[in-house]
């Protein structure tokens, strides 16, 4: 892509409105705009952060055997008194009258209406597992929508659903969706930790919050300094074998957060002790029957007899992802894209257009990076070098090529590391073939 | 994907509620399922079929030089009384007071906020074009809401828009979309007319509905015999290049709406003329200054002078073609895809789940298929060859394989291409190769 016909409107001032990083970078990268209180639109930029994001996660839901449909945004009260959570729901929940006088709503969340798909086809015991997940945009009316996307009030969500026939084959679920949680924040070049979370009036251990480190990051929390320096699970994990030993060796490792956190009863030793601040970015729950029982979503067992169908639910924060990752990855010169979720992988910086030796050279690279399929911003606009490199680690693509009349006279490009700041002098060939590598 | 493992909840009986082919067959072969009133939750196979359209829309769109955004469901009033359209639009505007009691909706489009976006950013004529997209769900609160997903309330859309310094760049705007839409419609396999629309109060010519021709559809229309025989546009058209003679030529042959269509004054002789049924799938508009003027979206020009910017939207229904595409294909036996939207290019049929050489035979095509990379969906369920056969044709997906005993017994299986119904036996190796190909 040229910059020169690309809509990315940088800011050079921070808007007011902002109070933290993400959202400072997010609104001066040109990655979007803010609609209404807390609703955004999603400029280019963001647009293919976001697009990443969500390929990653559903990427990860396949491989753990979810199948994706998507239900739709606004739904019928009516599902939501049968649960009970019609008049639970508090003025989070959006609710809409149509032209007719029904009340509707936005829906924060899916449990009732996956519950009425499942409890509408299926039958038998044999027709379980069911595992179904959807990304799809949500609402939550809070009071005071601040932060960016980090706490917007329309925000894209990946949600999954589990329907077992007993406790047992729910945890298999369960665990599925843990380690597949793992995999996916560390694919997207993120540390993240699972910690205890409360599950409510079920009880048991059955609820977890993945979440990120940033010291940016909105709330306090405390692991073992193992964390830091451990693998996530591994990539060719077979998820139909018995996942509870990798779950088990990843929760033997201490973490948790602020309200979970007690120092008199911690078993980790201050040494070794991380305290440091996070962001929760997923969070995974085993509830029960707590939808299927008032739903009546049952299924006939082995021996003939009804049961009702035990379910979890499991959410990633796809919008929330794009703040949470630049509040873990940034510097004082703006964002700092881990790779995979970075909008292009390259900048092309062609610092003085117009000078022949330098066109040349910036085309011909250019050329080179679309046809080995890089993704390549390339800023071909007239504008002084400063301004150019300093719009160029803020958008904070992971590598930068500048193209300069003093290097190409002596025949050599600069490739910058947007991470560690290193620069190196190579020629436009090396430059392509260290990049396309 | 192994329909033993797929949440596939086909209908033997034809539900009531569908008035429509394409309704009926979407509900019969577990596309989706309604979750109220003209809402709609789609399940696996439907979802697989909505992403692949939405994916040509999209690269058409980005080859046509346009770059996507994401706008929000939900949108402040306030911008809708700018432009005056608040009053104006009726009771199919979803209305919405959030928990300050501000006015908000739900956008049934977007033109108002895009032109926000626009206005905040540009400021000269050398950032035009402008040329923004996306694809989001909208809403309009349909009195009678029926036929599906032909005429829901919640659907997916696609809408485009371009600002331009003037008439003559918005029409170069409009040609670029004219030929998007050929383009588009061509590669998911639909013959797809231009017909003149009314462009309401701006009067001209620069107003297409794009038409597919289908017995079932919608509306009368009327066109010269040729454009059953016309190619579409190119697949190496150039952008860059005066788009006028393609769409000219496109235009000289006849084609209306019942609407247009005055046999009095029409040029096309008797024999000539093809009258038949269609279904809109696309609508392109050039409508000046209607909204960038109210609202304020000017530029300096190249005299320094103000100019209110020139504005064109263009839309395609993407929920709608689901419906769409099965109206203009399908027969008595169930629906049949063009390979491209279709959710799996194979069927894969066993006959004898059980029989050794049946299950080896259809365990190393499936297996064959995926590592070459070919969506394949195989029925490995314990049931009778008849309702297997049935399904199979009733979800249309273009190739069936049929690995049944007696076959295997002279080393061949059943190769039948859904659309011609024409069936061939060959070794398992041959079917391989046939459909790798």
């Amino acid at each position: 892509m040229r910059l020169s016909r690309y809509f990315l409107p940088t800011l050079k001032d921070t808007p007011r409105e902002a109070e933290i990083v993400s959202h400072r970078l997010m609104l001066r990268a040109g990655m979007m705009q803010q609609a209404s209180a807390g609703i955004y639109s999603w400029l280019p930029l963001g647009f293919r952060v976001l697009k990443k994001i969500e390929q990653i996660v559903r990427d990860e839901q396949d491989a753990a055997g979810w199948q994706e449909v998507l239900m739709p945004t606004i739904q019928s009260a009516d599902l939501w008194r049968e649960s009970g959570r019609y008049d639970d729901y508090g003025k989070e929940m959006l609710r809409i009258k149509d032209r007719h006088d029904r009340d509707m709503l936005y829906g924060p969340t899916n449990e009732e209406l996956i519950t009425d798909i499942f409890r509408t086809h299926v039958r038998s015991y044999r027709e379980l597992p069911g595992r179904l997940y959807h990304i799809q945009w949500k609402f939550r009316d809070e009071v005071r929508p601040r932060f960016g996307v980090m706490r917007g009030r329309e925000f894209l969500m990946k949600d999954a659903y589990s329907f077992d026939v007993d406790f047992a084959a729910a945890k298999r679920a369960y665990n599925r969706q843990f380690v597949a949680y793992l995999r996916t924040f560390d694919r997207m070049g993120l540390k993240a930790i699972p910690m205890a979370a409360d599950s409510g009036p079920i009880g048991g251990d059955m609820s977890h919050e993945f979440i990120i480190l940033a010291e940016t990051g909105e709330s306090e929390v405390f692991c073992h300094k193992d964390w830091l320096s451990a693998d996530a699970v591994p990539a060719d994990v077979d998820y139909e074998a018995d996942l509870q030993p990798v779950v088990d060796a990843c929760l033997a490792r201490y973490a948790a957060t602020d309200e979970k956190h007690d120092p008199a009863t911690c078993p980790v030793a201050e040494a070794d002790l991380v305290r440091t601040r996070g962001i929760e970015v997923g969070h995974i729950f085993y509830f029960g029957t707590k939808y299927s029982d008032p739903m009546g979503a049952r299924v006939a067992g082995s021996d003939g007899k009804e049961v009702t169908v035990h379910m979890g639910s499991y959410g990633v924060g796809v919008s929330r992802l794009v703040g949470g990752i630049i509040e873990a990855s940034h510097d004082d010169a703006g964002i700092v894209w881990p790779e995979p979720v970075a909008p292009f992988k390259v900048g092309l910086v062609n610092l003085k257009v117009g000078d022949v030796a330098c066109d040349s050279t910036a085309e011909a690279l250019y050329a080179g990076f679309v046809n080995a399929g890089i993704e390549v911003l390339m800023d071909d606009r007239e504008e002084r070098p400063g301004p150019k490199l300093a719009n160029m680690d803020l958008i904070g693509l992971p590598w930068q090529v500048v193209v300069g009349p003093r290097g190409i006279a002596n025949g050599v490009v600069e490739v910058k590391n947007r991470k560690t700041g290193e620069r190196e002098e190579m020629t436009p060939e090396a430059a392509m073939n260290r990049l396309a590598g």
